[in-house]
């Protein structure tokens, strides 16, 4: 409840006094979601915040624009450890290696040396049934208290909705792709 | 209609042929706007894009996360001049600051510098009229082809809309000022 004196905090966004680690969830059909967490990442690191991400689903072979920008400035992001796509034809190797990042994950949440961690793409894993959505919110509340934690993803499961703190849908109400036939751009989309 | 050799795009997310600067609009009431736009100009920083971004509305006597993390890595963001907010009792004032804003990203749309612009809560200056919502669409056309435009902000004009190549509506599901009465966390959320 004590406020944070070091922080110069504009009197317009002042909210009520508590100050607790977030649970955010992005999820939905539309673009962005990631994206938001990426942002987020920014700003926190922009603050002298340490902050780290897991990738669920990104092609750890392919070095997109946020891991080039990442390495940059010294942001891990911790991708699966290979090639694994959702075009992979072998789910058997997809879950052993979801439930294997998912170790990962949990290590991190519970280390307490992060201020913000994001779980990119993680909803997948827990639709699938790689990794329990009952451990994951387990584990949610043994983390230390202003840990920050950011999942992101389609069809985040409703249990996990309930119990995090701040929920956005990203919704789909124009597309390039579909409606004018463009290409995914670098630097962009990925 | 060129493939671009250079860039090593992973085969899973190549759309089709068309590549073109996309004017990108993230509007709705929930969170992430801002946060999605500011991820992708870091995005495309990773991948040595040239990128700037026009705040409309952020006091810019305050340093926020994203300003001190752009600051950190060489990304300009050009905030209004003066500590204009939408607590700003002085509209007349507040109209002719959007205004002149609204000249310098004009300025930037034409001048063929960058590969990126995000106009940050712009859709406010055309939802009170401040800046022509026919004159920024006419200017859009007018920018170099391959320049890509974010614009954020809540009800995005229609006509914008219609122009946009990609829209997204940010929903608020849940949010912990409203459910919890947790205040705004620094870094997270600004």
């Amino acid at each position: 409840m004590t406020e944070d004196k070091a922080e110069k905090v504009p009197q317009s966004i002042k909210g009520p006094g508590i100050k607790k680690g977030l649970v955010i969830v992005n999820t939905g059909d539309g673009k962005g979601k990631t994206t938001a967490a990426l942002g987020v990442l920014f700003r926190a690191w922009g603050r002298g915040m340490k902050v780290r991400m897991f990738q669920f689903i990104k092609n750890s072979g392919s070095r997109y624009g946020e891991q080039r920008a990442a390495e940059k400035i010294g942001i891990p992001i911790l991708a699966l450890g290979d090639g694994f796509t959702w075009l992979s034809k072998d789910l058997e190797q997809s879950g052993a290696l979801a439930a294997q990042q998912w170790d990962n994950c949990k290590e991190a949440l519970l280390s307490g040396e992060d201020d913000l961690i994001v779980f990119d793409e993680m909803t997948y894993a827990l639709q699938y049934g790689w990794v329990s959505t009952e451990e994951v919110i387990e584990t949610l509340k043994q983390r230390p208290k202003m840990l920050h934690v950011i999942i992101t993803g389609r069809g985040a499961p409703q249990e996990l909705i309930d119990y995090a703190d701040l929920v956005t849908e990203m919704t789909e109400i124009k597309h390039p792709y579909n409606d004018q036939g463009i290409k995914a751009q670098p630097g962009i989309e990925f």
